[in-house]
């Protein structure tokens, strides 16, 4: 690789500049190691010229990048004296606006995203604003995440916004739906709206069945709940009488085989999936993208960013939802055991106690963070780092 | 099949009524001959009780399912009492309603579709406003439809919200654009935009050639056209040097992958491709998406009901759009000669006068509905009817 020039003291840098500007593009694209290659960088860069200044969070959403490959192009991008890091967030220097005016050939800064719907081409009428209020109340009462266990709590905006979703296609209406793990806590909407014929979660958390049990009891619905671990086929009970699933699986292509082929257990030869899954990088997701079609999905509409989470800044900012459709349908399952990311690439978590501030590992020795207690007494934690195990 | 009592002449129809309504919807999806089967029937009902008086244009492009087969229900259901049609579209009667309510289990009304976007997720501003009227005045001067190849106008909205939703995703400032066919004028709107680093169209009818130079000439922006055959090799000349393709291919397997693969000529090893393809049945969709998938694309996002069309009541009312991402990609090319719907399941199209109102049959004898003149000198014809030609 041959570096041309450097930037000068003086003002007269143009000269190196054109040649300079594609090789920095090259490098920061092979320095941060990332499978969509140059193209991500240059997502990175429109992003920040657009909504400048802005935090690392809100890049990662925008450019469906992962937080910990956006954090490290900005740091590239500040060593090249591209980028600048203030209070209010990133924001291009001068030598930056130049690399995106003249080599990108970036001009404009309009946000065309329809900001009634944010981009999710659907809206919550009272109806459904109303059950978000009783969501919102419910979701408090949560228990903290097992990560052991790819849990990531979506917001109650977004599992309501879900349900609005499945009742807009006619999928909830009259339907017998099934939630392949519920963490998300997507039955409470559904069964608020009094459509669904039947609604029935399983999940393998005992506290999220019991939370969502006082929650029926207490709210008047019906959610029926069946503990099992979906590494283990569904119980014949529930085979072939569903009409919509709804998942929410692990991240890894083992995962969503998984969860989505006792889906298809659950709902026979044909049926509707809502999919939620992460923006993953190109080849692994013409891997799922080949698994889905041979299942006998299609997949009838794709929204990018219609999932948020709680408190998951550092890993799933954002996922996108898919309605597949599905004719024939038979199930493709792979690795039934390393179906968590924690598992496939073993990572520690960091976190902080909101009490006292103390920072603690979550992954090697102490395993969930749920098993945590601060010294000071504090059970609440923040994530704040992640990192993968080098073994 | 047993078809169990018929409704009595009282109001006591009650007794047969439970099981009278599954029979229904299994006779209506078998007579239909739908590939989506009893779903779609629902689909239809679902959305005429939601909306109802409703358009049989308005429940196909709801429904996202094709006219003929919406036609076909909707006569079926007139048949079973259910529905009658008014001057202001289809409803359901006192029988429709009940099946609707007490067997379908619909109650609600409400339309959760995002009135600002339409569901599209992106809306113009101030800039795009002013593209999209200029383009309204070019297309006015289109030429007539070539149905022989497939040719159906994008309206002059669906072309600036095409280009708005290029702009938003990062695919047009500073971007090589190719459009792989161009009836729709996709490229003027792009053009006027002033932002891609070059926009190429390729098409083989000489009338939009011509339209889009004239075009370029007069609001002083640099289209480059090229007239060509598709079903060839794209030039070498075009060869791996774009960043973003866009089609709106011929609505067969074998049309897709075609213009499909000629856009991975264009684009090389890695690219974007915006894809504008038809609702299909499950079956054929499946097979497109494993088309494109072995190309190496990968759908990350598809908005169902993206584009309309001019005048094509009858065939596309509506067609989603997919943003591919493309990597180490191969075209996957099959039959090249049979890609237009006319050669696969040849049809004779009905077109009317719009001066005297005289109905001629396009498809046989009369090839185009170009090659048409009224013995009343008209030379405007609108398409009234489309049926397959039995052979």
């Amino acid at each position: 690789m041959k570096v041309i020039g450097k930037i000068g003291k003086s003002g007269n840098i143009k000269i190196d500049e054109k040649a300079k500007f594609p090789i920095i593009l090259d490098n920061i694209a092979k320095k941060a190691d990332i499978a969509e290659g140059k193209r991500a960088v240059e997502d990175i860069i429109r992003v920040i010229y657009r909504h400048q200044p802005i935090s690392t969070k809100k890049i990662a959403q925008k450019t469906r990048l992962p937080l910990p490959i956006v954090a490290k192009v900005r740091t590239l991008l500040e060593r090249e004296k591209m980028l600048k890091r203030t209070n209010r967030g990133a924001k291009l220097t001068e030598l930056g606006i130049k690399f995106a005016e003249n080599f990108l050939k970036l001009k404009h800064k309009r946000s065309l995203t329809c900001d009634k719907c944010k981009g999710r081409g659907i809206v919550l009428d009272e109806f459904f604003e109303n059950i978000l209020d009783k969501v919102k109340v419910w979701a408090e009462k949560r228990p903290l995440v097992d990560t052991s266990i790819d849990q990531s709590f979506a917001t109650p905006e977004t599992a309501t916004y879900r349900t609005a979703l499945m009742y807009e296609r006619g999928d909830l209406e009259g339907k017998r739906i099934l939630f392949v793990g519920d963490d998300d806590l997507t039955s409470l909407p559904t069964a608020l709206t009094h459509m669904p014929e039947e609604v029935v979660v399983v999940d393998i958390d005992d506290r999220i069945l019991t939370l969502i049990n006082k929650f029926s009891k207490e709210e008047g619905v019906e959610i029926k709940t069946i503990k099992h671990d979906l590494r283990k086929p569904i119980p014949t009970s529930l085979r072939g009488r569903f009409d919509v699933i709804s998942t929410d699986p692990p991240y890894t292509t083992n995962g969503l085989k998984l969860f989505l082929s006792r889906g298809i257990d659950a709902l026979g030869k044909d049926g509707i999936a809502y999919l939620s899954y992460s923006h993953k990088p190109i080849n692994e997701w013409l891997l799922v993208q080949k698994a889905i079609t041979d299942m006998g999905f299609v997949i009838s509409e794709l929204i990018p960013n219609f999932n948020y989470y709680e408190g998951s800044e550092i890993i799933a900012n954002t996922t996108f939802i898919a309605r597949l459709i599905g004719r024939d349908l038979k199930p493709v399952i792979g690795d039934t055991e390393n179906i968590y990311t924690g598992l496939v690439k073993p990572v520690v978590r960091y976190y902080k106690c909101l009490k006292c501030g103390k920072v603690y590992k979550v992954g090697k020795d102490i395993k969930k963070i749920e098993d945590l207690v601060c010294s000071c007494g504090g059970k609440k934690f923040k994530m704040i780092k992640r990192e993968k195990i080098k073994e």
